[in-house]
C-alpha cells in the first residue's frame, strides 16, 4: 500500500464505508500465513507489490497467497515460474486472470496501464531465447510500460541487428536477452545511449554449462553500459527496466 | 546404548528377566547386516543413536536395518531422505511409525521427549524453503527439543524479520535456512548472541547453481557466529542444533 | 565528436577558422595508430568519449593513444587501471592532469561539469571495498554526475544502513559494492525504488574465489532492481550509473 | 556497550564524573570516520565489540579505527589478517598491545579473563595448519575460554588421534582444522558427543585447489554434529566456538 | 589371443583341426564392424581381452560386439554399465551368461578361474556405495581374482572398520569405495601396507557436486599409497586392482 | 542468395519469368516472422545458406521458418537437434525430405553435390561418440564434401588407429570426436600434415562433467594443429571441416 | 627431415660429401637428450619441425637442444614463451638469431620465405591482445606465410571492423585474438566464408577468470565456422592458419 | 619401528647394551614435540617411517623433527617440497645428507638398498614435467627401489614412445608423468600388463588451469589399469609404485 491508497483508505473509514477493523487489517504491513509472510509494505517501499515466485511452492499454497491478495484489492498480481497446471487450479477460483504461456506467468486480475511514454525495447540473439524474453516483456507490460519486441536478431546474421537500429533507438531502457555466447549485449552496448540489461540464457549445450557461457561474456562486456541480472531471469530484467524506464 | 541403558540390561541378566545369549546379543557394538553394519556404539560416543540416510538403499535394505533397531528395543528411529513409496511398504511391517511429508523423514517408535526447555528457532527466508527448513526441524523434535518454526522472513522484506526478532532472540540456537543468495544468515548472524547454523538450499535457478550461491554466500558471511551445512542438509543443522541445545 | 560539436567544427571551416585538411582529419570516424584504433565516433553514438582501459598497456602506448585524444581536444579524458609509475610518465607531458590514487584512475584535462542535479549514490559494505566504489565514485563525477559516498554500513551491523537511508533514498541511482558474501545488495534493493546496480568485490579469502561469492550473491537476488557488473568493475558501474542518471 | 556499561556511564554522568557531552558522544550506536563506520552497538547486540578485519584497509584507516576504540575505553580490541608491518606502526602509538604472530592478529589493551570454566579443543591434523589453528586459538582466548591446544593428529596416523581423546573429550566444543583432504572433521565427528567447528585451511597443493578440497569433505561429513567456516577462517571458527561455549 | 592361445591354434592348424581360412581370421588384430573396432590384440599387450563399455551403445550394437567375440571362442565376456532390458534381449541370442543386478554388468560364458591365491579387499563406507563396489568385485572375480566384501564401514563409526582389519589387513590390495567426504580411503591408507584403490562415489547430495567432493578427498589424501579412479568407476578399480594382483 | 543466383533471378525478371513483386520479396536480406529473422544474406556472405537450430523451437516454429525457406527456393536445408516427432509433423509437409537418425539431424530438399574432389575423414574413439560424428558428417555431405567414416579407432587400443593411417592420410581435412579423456586428437594431430578439428564428446560419467574432460584435454593438445569446437558439437565441426575443404 | 631432404643427403653420400657415420646420425628419428628427446621425424610427418616450449625449461636444456637442432642444419627454429634473459645466454652462442619482444619468441637461423600466396589475417579485439596476436603473427611469418596485422577492432565500436573487412575479406585464414568477453570471434565468423581460429586471451579481471569468460564465448559462436585453441595460445593459432593456409 | 627393530631393541637391552628409560622411549609410539607429533608405528603399520612434508613449516619446525627422527636412529629421512634454503640450514646441523635440486627433496642419512630386483619406469611427457617424475624418482629410490627413467616421449611424437617400449615392458610398475592434455597415460594404458600410476602436472597455461585438464584426461582414461594421484603429485606416486613393487 502506498501513501494515496492509505489516505483513500482513512477517507473510508471516516466516511464510514469500511469498518474500523477491516481497514485496520488492510494497515498491517505483513500477512503471515505460516507458509508464507506478505509484505504488504513493499508497494509504499519499492514502488510494487511484492510478486509470487511460485517454484517450489505448492498450488494450495499459491491459492492462498493470491486469494490473501486479492481480498486485500490488488490488482495486476504477478505469479512467476507457474506451470498451466497451477493455473488451471488458480482460474477456477479466480476466474479475471490470464496465462501467458510462453512467459510461464500468471496475471491476476490484469489491469493495462501506462507510467510513462517511454518504450522498452525487449531484444532477442535468436527464437530459442523468446520464453524468457516473454517473461521480461509481460513482466514490463504489467509494471505500466511500453514494450518494443524485437526477435531473432543475433550476431551470426548482424545485419539483422543493424535494420532493427531505427526501432531499438527509440528505446529508454534495452533488455538484451541472449545465450550461448551471449555476444549480442557487447554489441548493442556499443551502439546505444541508453541502459542495457543483459539476460543470459541457458540455450545452447555443452561447453555453455547451463547458461554460464552467456553470462560471462556478458559480465565482460568490452562495451559500457551493461547491468546483468541471472540466466534465464526475464522478470529480474523486466523488473529492473521498469524501475529505470519509470525513473 | 548408553550407560544407563547398559545398567539397566545387566540388571535385567541379574534378576533373570532376560537370558544370557540375548543380553549378549545386544550388547555387541555392531551387526553386521552384509549390507550394512548397524553402529550400536554411537549412543554411547555421540549421544544419540544411527540415523539411517535411506537415499541409494532399497527398499528391502531400509526395512531390514528398521528391524533391527526395533527389535534391539530403539525409539526414536529416524530416516531420512525417504520417500512415501518407502513409507507404504515400511509402515505394513511397522504400525508404530509416522510420516513426515514435507520432511520427507519418516520416525518409527515416535516418542515425544524434551532433553531441555530451551528453543531452537528454524527460520526460512522463503516459502520454498520449507522443506528443507521442516527436515531439520522434524529432526531437532525426534532429538528432544523445542523447536519455533519461523517462514518466509528473506531479505526483500527486511521489516518481516525485525518483526519477528522477539521470538528469533528468545531462542538458544538458530537454524537460518535460505536459498537463491542466501543473504539472510549474515543479517541474522549480525543481530544476535547465540550460534546461527546455516542451511543453504538449492531453491533458485541458473547460476544458484544448485545451491552454490547460498553455500558461498554463507561460507563468506560477514557477520560471525555462523556454522555452514551441506546444501540442502536440513537433517546435519538439525543435529548440530541439538548438540548445540543440550550442551 | 556529437552533431553540436560537428556544427560547431563546419563553422570554423565556414570562417576560416580552421583549414580543410585539419578538419577533415577531424571528421575522421577513428584514428588507426597500428597498436589502438580510436572510436572517434563512440561519442555520438553513446553519448561519451573512449575510456581508456590501460590494464595490459606499455607506457608507451598509454601516451600515445592520450596524446591524440587531447590533439583531438576531447576533454575529462578518462584512464582506468593505471599504476601510479604510469601517471608519473604521463603528467610530465600532460601536465593537466591529475591521479585519483584509491580509484587508480588518470583524468586527463578534467573540467568538472553537471548533466543533471540527480544524485548517484554508492555505498560499500566495509572499508576494503573502497578503492572499487572509488573507481565507480570518479567515474561518475567525470561523466558529470553528483555522488555521495556512503562506506561501510554492511549487514552485520545494519543499523549504520538504515542510519543513511535517509541519504540513500535521495539518490536517483544507487552504486552497492560489497565484497565477502555481497549481502548488501539484496538488502538495499529490497527497501529502494530506484535502480541499484551491484558491484561484486574480490574482498574476502577462501571460498570467495576472487570474488565469485559476492557475484553469485548479487545476481541470485531475492530483491528486485538489482543489475549486476564485473568483479572489481567500479568503472563499469559507474558508466552504466551515468547513463540511467541522465536517462 | 552493553546493558552493564551503559548504566555505570549513565551513573557517572549522574555523579559529574564526566561531562554530558562526552557521555552523549559514547552513547552512540556508531562512529562514521569517511573510511569507516563502527558500530559501537554490537556488543549490545551480540555480545562482543566489533572485530577489525585488516586485510586491505591501510595502516592509516587500521590506526584511525583503533585509536577510536581505545578512545571509547574498549580493551581486548581484536585485529585480525595483520601484517607484522602494522603492528610496527601501531605499537608505536599503543604500546598496550601484543602481536601473536603465528595467528597474524593484533590484540590491543589485552586483558586476560573467562567468562566460563569450559574448554574449546584446538585440534589440527598437520604443523602446516598452525597458522590457522593460532587464529581460532587467540580468538577463543581473547573472548574469554580456556584453550587446549593438540597439534599434528591427522588420519594419516589416527592412533595419535585415540592417544589424545581424553583430552578432546574434556572440550565442550571442539574446533577442528585440516587442510588436504580434511578427513580429520569427519573422525572426530564421528567420536565425540559436542559441536565440532571444522575448519579447510588452503594447506596442499594440487586439486586442493585452494583449500576446496577441505571444504567439500567437510561440508559432506557423514558424521553429524559439525559446522563448517570458510577455508582458513580461524577467526570465524574460534568466534562461533566462543557463542557456543557461553551459551 | 596371447602366446598360449596362438600356439593351441596353431597345432589346430597343424593337425588339420581348423581350415586354414578360418585360422587367419582368428588371427587377425582386429574385427572392423563399422561401428566398433575390436581389438583381439589387446589380451597380448595387457593380458585381458576388450571388455565393453555400453553406455551409448544401442542393443544391437552390443549384441553384434558380444556374438562376434562368442564367434572367436572368448570367455568371461565383460559387458559394463548395461540394462537389465539389454540383458533381456542378449540372453535370448546367448544363454550361457548371467546378470549382476546390483553391478550393472552381463558376463558372457562365465568361467571361475583363479590366477593366484591372493585376495583383493572390496570395502565401501556406505551401504549406497554397494553398486560401485559390487561393479568392482564382480570385475575383480571375473579376471580371476578372490575377492573379500567388506561394506558399511564409514568413519562416522570408525570402530566397524578397526572390527574388520584383520579380514582386511588379509588382503593384498584394497578397494575403498566412498561417497560424501569419502574420507575412509585416508583412514584405510595409513593402517595397511597394500596398495588402495580409492573409488569415489557419486552418493550424497549438494555440495558433493556428484561426486567431486569425494573425488578431491581422495586425490588429496594425507596417507601415501593410495591412487584414485575417476567417480562410481567400479570397474577401473576392479581392473587395476587385478593387475597389482597377479603381478 | 548469392551472385550467381542474383543473377539468374535477375535474369528471369527481363524474360518477364517472374513478376516484380515476388522477385523484389526474394532479393530481400532477411524475412522476420515475428519470432523468427531468416537471414537470406548469409549465403553471399558466408558461402552457405542459414541452418536451423531446432533446440528450443516449437514445431510450429520450425515449420512456419522451414516453409519460408522452401517458398524461396532453397534447397540442402539442414536442421539441427531435431526430434524424430518433429520430422514425423514436417514430412507431413514436406514430402522431399530425409530424417538422419544418428545425427537427429533432418535435410529438407535434399540434393547430393560435391564443391570439389578432397576428402573429410571423420574418426571417432569409441562407437558411443557416432552420434555426434554423424551429425558431423552428415553436414558434410549437405554442404559438398565426400567424407571418409573411421570409427572406434581410440587410443586404448592404438594399434587400430595406425591400421587406419593410410585412409586418414588421404584426407584434407580431419574431424577428431572422442569423449572420456579425448586422448585421440592429440595422437592424430601429431601424426598429420592437415588440420584436426577436435570435437570433445559428453561420453563418459564421473568427473567427464558433461564433456568437459574431454574438452579440456583437446584444448591443451600438446600436438599442434588442432582447433576445438563445443562439447557434441557435431555440426560446427562438419561446418568448419567444409569451409577449410573448399578453401 | 622430409623427403627431399633425405634424398639430398644420400646423393651426398653418394658423391662422398659426408661420411657415413655422420650421415647415419642425422638419418635417426630422435635424439635423446635425456632431459629431452628431440623428434627429428615430426617434419617428415607433420610438415613442420619440431617447436620448442620453454616455458619450464632451464637454459641449460633449452640451449642444449637449440645446439643439437642447429647441429643438424635446421633453420627457422621456433622457440616459444621465453624469456629476454634465455635470449641473452644464447645469442651468446647462437647469434644467427632473433628476439620477439611482443611475442616472447626466439627464432634461431631466421629464414623468411613463402609456401603460397594467400594471407592469414590477425586480428584483435583490442591493444592489450597485441602480445597473444604476435605470437600467432610471428609463428604464422616463420612457417612461410604472409600475415596481415588488424588491431583493436573490437565490438565495441563495430564501425572499427567494418572499417576493415576489405582487408579481412582478403585472407584465406582468420586469426581472431580477444579477451574479455571475445565477442569478436562471433561476429567476425558471421561476415566471412574462410575459416576463423579463435584465441581467448586472459586479457580482463574478475569473472574472466583468467581467459575462461572469452573461451566459452568462442566455444559457444552462434556463428559456424570457428575453431578454438587454448587460451593464450597464439602459436597454436599460428600453426593451425599455416596448416591450413598451405593445404 | 618394525616388528625386527623391537627385537633388535629389546635385545639389546637384555644384553644391558641401552639403559632402560632410553629403551622404553624408542618404544613410544608418538613424540609430540607440541608443533608436531611424530608417528613412531608407521613403519610398522605402513612399511615405512614418516615422510615429511615441508610446505608450510618453518625451517625451526624442520629441523626439530629432523633431529628428533635421527636421535631415534632412522635413516633415509625423506624430506619432501623442502626449499634449497631449509637444505643450507639443515645440512648445517646435520652433514650426512643429500639436497635433490629438481625434485626439491632431501634425504637424511641416505643409505641405498633394493627391497627386490623389479624395476619401476618413470616417464615424462615433457622436458617440463621432469621436476615432478624425479620427485617420484628419488621416492621410489629412497624407499628401495630400482628406477628406469624415459623422460620426453609425449604422444605429439608417439614413435619416440614406441622406441622407449622394450625398456617400458621390462617394469613391474609405471609412473606416467605428464601436463598438458595427459594423454600419454591412455597412451600407455592400453600397451601395457602392469600397472600405470598416473601424475598430471600444472606444466601448460591457459585452460590447463593448474593442472586440471590433465588430472581430469587421466581419470577418464579410456585404457583400463590406470591409477591417478594429485596434481604434481610425484612423492605420492613414488610411494604408491613403490608399496606396489615390494608387495
Amino acid at each position: 500500500m502506498d501513501n494515496d491508497e492509505r489516505i483513500a483508505l482513512l477517507n473510508r473509514v471516516k466516511n464510514g464505508e469500511i469498518d474500523v477493523a477491516s481497514a485496520s487489517k488492510m494497515l498491517e504491513a505483513t500477512s503471515d500465513l505460516g507458509y508464507a509472510n506478505i509484505d504488504w509494505a513493499r508497494k509504499e517501499r519499492t514502488g510494487y507489490s511484492e510478486v509470487v515466485y511460485c517454484a517450489g511452492k505448492t498450488d494450495e499454497q499459491i491459492l492462498g497467497i493470491a486469494q490473501k491478495m486479492i481480498d486485500r484489492g490488488e490488482e495486476n498480481i504477478l505469479l512467476t515460474r507457474t506451470k498451466k497446471s497451477t493455473y488451471d487450479v488458480l482460474s477456477n477460483q479466480i476466474s479475471d486472470s490470464i496465462y501467458h504461456d510462453d512467459a510461464h506467468m500468471i496475471v491476476l486480475r490484469p489491469r493495462r496501464f501506462f507510467k510513462s511514454d517511454k518504450v522498452i525495447a525487449v531484444i532477442t540473439a535468436g527464437t530459442s531465447d523468446i520464453a524468457v524474453a516473454e517473461e521480461a516483456a509481460v513482466t514490463c507490460e504489467t509494471l505500466g510500460n511500453h514494450v518494443d519486441r524485437i526477435y531473432d536478431v543475433g550476431v551470426a546474421g548482424i545485419h539483422r541487428l543493424f535494420d532493427k537500429m531505427p526501432r531499438i533507438e527509440k528505446a529508454h531502457v534495452i533488455i538484451c536477452v541472449a545465450g550461448m555466447e551471449g555476444a549480442l549485449a557487447s554489441v548493442v552496448g556499443g551502439l546505444v545511449r541508453v541502459p542495457v540489461i543483459a539476460v543470459p540464457t541457458s540455450v545452447g549445450y555443452g561447453s555453455n554449462f547451463g547458461g554460464l557461457s552467456a553470462l560471462l561474456c556478458m559480465l565482460n562486456s568490452c562495451a559500457s553500459g551493461v547491468g546483468v541480472v541471472n540466466i534465464d531471469n526475464g522478470f529480474g530484467a523486466g523488473y529492473l527496466a521498469s524501475v529505470i524506464n519509470n525513473g
